[in-house]
């Protein structure tokens, strides 16, 4: 194999309950990448389309990941990497992490397979750190693997794929607002207490019972963060509006994607998501706030291959 | 049905990770009852052996849990309760647990079953009020149920069971001392650090997948408490000796048993547990200090009817 075409697919991390620790994975909402081998040992970036990125491998994130996975390898030829950028910088669905985990995918495909997927995960967490200065996991870990996945340690790195019930689908809408990922960090509190952190892995221990049962009424009464969403969501515009909206709209539950400000809502049904969509549209749109939106069901794979040669 | 004689099972609450959510059945450690209608409405507590406590039903757990139920029902004839003490009262595996679990347990079979299991949770916590001051579940819902339990929530009440891997044992050790509640209790902080936190609630998730997929290896990576143990564990006496000799002979995990002073360890099959169990009496025989020792299967079932006429 001299190429490869992936899809890189966009991510829900701290899930509600699951902040810093659980993610999913969407299904039709990604970047695309072409990764060839090229005679030229290293990595250079060849391409950016739809995004205004640095090509220095070094200042690029899926440059920096596929750099960390190029320490422990050491083949006679480099790459080529091309990216088309579709998830925007910013939106709180994984816009760097899509493309972290395709540049690592990419590569150990034109390998030959010398690491199974989850073990790039370690990888692709070093795009992670050069986007936002932390090596988090819950973004790429989903990319990588599909499927929900739960970072049950950082050391060491101990990462637990989760399979999506067959009819989970994810709605996201993303208004078209700047939410520094340092003011959201801000706001959140050193300390909580325990009573709340006691609320919220019940409630972590409740999705996780959910998803592995298929109960969609359990994965809603657990979907509720006690501690994050209360500090962060007052930084997104109309986020209580959207998530009535949603709730009343039959989801199982909603919160915020990542850092924001992208609010998600999951449910039972393409039907149900697609009301849920239409529901959120006219929320931003009664108050003429740009948005985007997208309808997907869980991606249960991750990273796919397009083609190859 | 006239008379049931029920078997009441110990139990393991505040299960490492799991502080005041998760808590585990044990197979063979538990009290005995009988109950029995009479003419006379209400309940009577009419025998006691092996354990000095009061008789007086609205002073007795078992009574106050029955009454509990009682106020839902209200049948024409009433109850006189037998209670055969196995489990120390102070010990950390449920006594008061134990026996309120049976009264409503037995209680709802005399009446012909109006409740499901599930809901006879709720009345067995009004024994637990008496008995702590705490309407808490996390005993009186696998010693119900069986098998591992989730308290999810509280307010509303929102129970998970949880079915056990089949070759998980339990080893507990208890050390004859005495630790009062109070002082469990006053040793907690009642706000915990966010990182603390959120390395607890990927172990709860990770304990709940391990369960649920029988991966052994995974319960033992979660089965780690970083907010309660590091505070309780110093009032325990011998407690690092003792989880030392249990992860050396093959533990899966160790902590406090409840809030203490018991202390257990989980593990994969009978001749593992054994095994802890004898390395566990050394660490107490080493130090001439009392204690009990059980070994016991996870009880898949909780309360079993012994016998009824």
């Amino acid at each position: 194999m001299n190429e490869i075409k992936i899809f890189c697919p966009a991510t829900i991390a701290n899930l509600s309950c699951g902040f810093d620790v659980l993610g999913l994975c969407l299904d039709n909402v990604g970047d695309e990448m072409v990764i060839r081998k090229s005679a030229q040992k290293g990595i250079r970036i060849t391409k950016i389309v739809g995004a205004d990125l640095p090509l220095e491998t070094e200042n690029n994130v899926s440059g920096v990941a596929g750099l960390a996975l190029l320490e422990t390898v050491t083949p006679d030829f480099g790459f080529e990497i091309e990216i088309y950028k579709n998830i925007k910088a910013g939106s709180g669905i994984g816009s760097s992490a899509a493309s972290s985990a395709g540049a690592v995918f990419g590569i150990n495909a034109l390998l030959g397979y010398p690491y199974e997927t989850k073990d790039l995960v370690q990888f692709a967490m070093q795009g992670e750190k050069l986007a936002c200065g932390n090596a988090h996991a819950d973004n790429v870990a989903p990319a990588l693997l599909g499927g929900f996945t739960l970072v049950r340690s950082y050391s060491p790195l101990d990462i637990i794929k989760i399979e999506s019930p067959s009819e989970l689908y994810a709605t996201v809408v993303h208004p078209q607002i700047e939410l520094k990922t340092s003011d959201a960090r801000s706001v959140l509190k050193q300390t909580v207490s325990l009573k709340s952190a006691i609320m919220q892995w019940g409630n972590v221990g409740g999705l996780i019972a959910g998803l592995y049962t298929q109960d969609y009424d359990l994965i809603g009464r657990s979907l509720h963060d006690e501690i994050v969403e209360p500090l962060r969501s007052v930084l997104i515009p109309g986020f209580d509006s959207i998530k009535q909206a949603a709730l009343e709209n039959g989801a199982l539950g909603s919160g915020i994607s990542g850092s924001g400000p992208s609010i998600f809502a999951l449910s039972k049904g393409a039907a149900t998501a697609e009301k849920i969509a239409k529901a959120m549209c006219e929320v931003y749109e009664a108050i003429n706030l740009p948005y985007e939106i997208h309808v997907s069901k869980v991606n249960s794979e991750g990273v796919k291959i397009l083609s190859q040669q």
